[in-house]
């Protein structure tokens, strides 16, 4: 994603206290308190400008949503989103998905969203990939124990990856598209790359995982 | 694959019978006695023409190979190729796969082969599809407890199908390919089917794939 420099995003995001929660680690564990309604949480990491969030909330009523989002000057797009639309079931966070485990409790999450993060192509930036053992382990820790994890990609190369990954840790799939856009698949909410690569006609992969137990 | 009637076929096929075992049944548990090296078993199921096990048995000698395909008309073609090249570690069974385990001991079998099977793409068809739950069971008997099942094909639709299949079974999944062929995969060797799509400039997908067990 190009960056643009935003001098007045900080501004912007600190006076949408209301979105954007500043202190996150100080809502561990009561997270349905911050919301009007106690219903599903589902929790995209690394949310770009923030389209797929809005929509999600937006066409969800009956779910609480929070996007996770490091770089201000990308934040910022789905802040103003928000803020237009008014939804009061959207939360999002400015801050690395690394620490993700500092802001949820055990079991708090109940659905989360990985779409189209960074390919880290080079191996050995492997770790940065949010489908990385590493992240993952993160992921169990706060998500529920039958959660599932969607996510969408437009890069051949990390959903090789992430297959490999999600099923080394145990992960089983669900759903799978190798060609989202021709599978015709209902209620699927773009992200703005999507929009874009699917235009080009090219493929979007698309997978649901969730932690296989032996019961 | 179209039929031909091939009324020589059999009579060929029961002539051939030190490359065509008649009695498979009788050899299991002791397939090992029947190779010339008692040394690593790999087996095709569905293994059609049987290019795929004559060149696997040609390029690796330190390994026995056994191709197992249910039609007569169609797996002569693989008993041509092996009487020609004359192979000893080349072993076809024209059998149904549904009765792998009145064949194989438990764990006599070091690597299972699935490639370009029939995706019988209807739903109430499932159970025919070689990487249907009930096909699983018959593989994890038959095969050792860390060996690999190499699976290769062009349908889109049977690949989506193996990954939900296979990882809700417990397999985890390794070098998975979704292009196969610009993936730059050395040493692949081609079925009949895979060299017509591979110019045809159709993707081949592949995975490898292997139980998880928690230790």
């Amino acid at each position: 994603m190009r960056l643009r420099n935003k001098p007045w995003a900080k501004d912007y995001i600190t006076e949408q206290a209301h979105i954007v929660e500043s202190d996150p680690a100080a809502w561990k564990g009561s997270w349905q308190e911050k919301f009007p309604s106690e219903q599903p949480l589902y929790v995209e990491v690394g949310s770009g400008k923030g389209r797929f969030v809005n929509e999600l909330a937006q066409q969800n009523p009956q779910v609480n949503v929070i996007g996770i989002e490091m770089s201000e000057s990308v934040i910022v797009s789905g802040v103003e989103k928000a803020v237009e639309e008014a939804k009061s079931n959207l939360i999002l966070l400015q801050e690395d998905v690394n620490y993700l485990t500092d802001f949820f409790e055990k079991g708090e999450i109940d659905r989360l969203y990985i779409n189209f993060t960074d390919p880290w192509p080079k191996n050995r930036h492997a770790k940065r990939r949010l489908t990385h053992e590493g992240f993952l382990q993160k992921y169990e820790e706060v998500i529920k124990r039958e959660a599932e994890i969607h996510f969408k990609t437009d890069n051949q190369g990390l959903f090789e990856y992430s297959l490999e990954s999600l099923t080394s840790y145990g992960f089983q799939l669900q759903n799978v598209s190798l060609n989202l856009h021709e599978s015709g698949m209902k209620n699927n909410i773009m992200t703005e790359y999507e929009e874009k690569f699917f235009r080009k006609g090219m493929r979007i992969y698309r997978l649901e995982a969730r932690l296989h137990h032996n019961e």
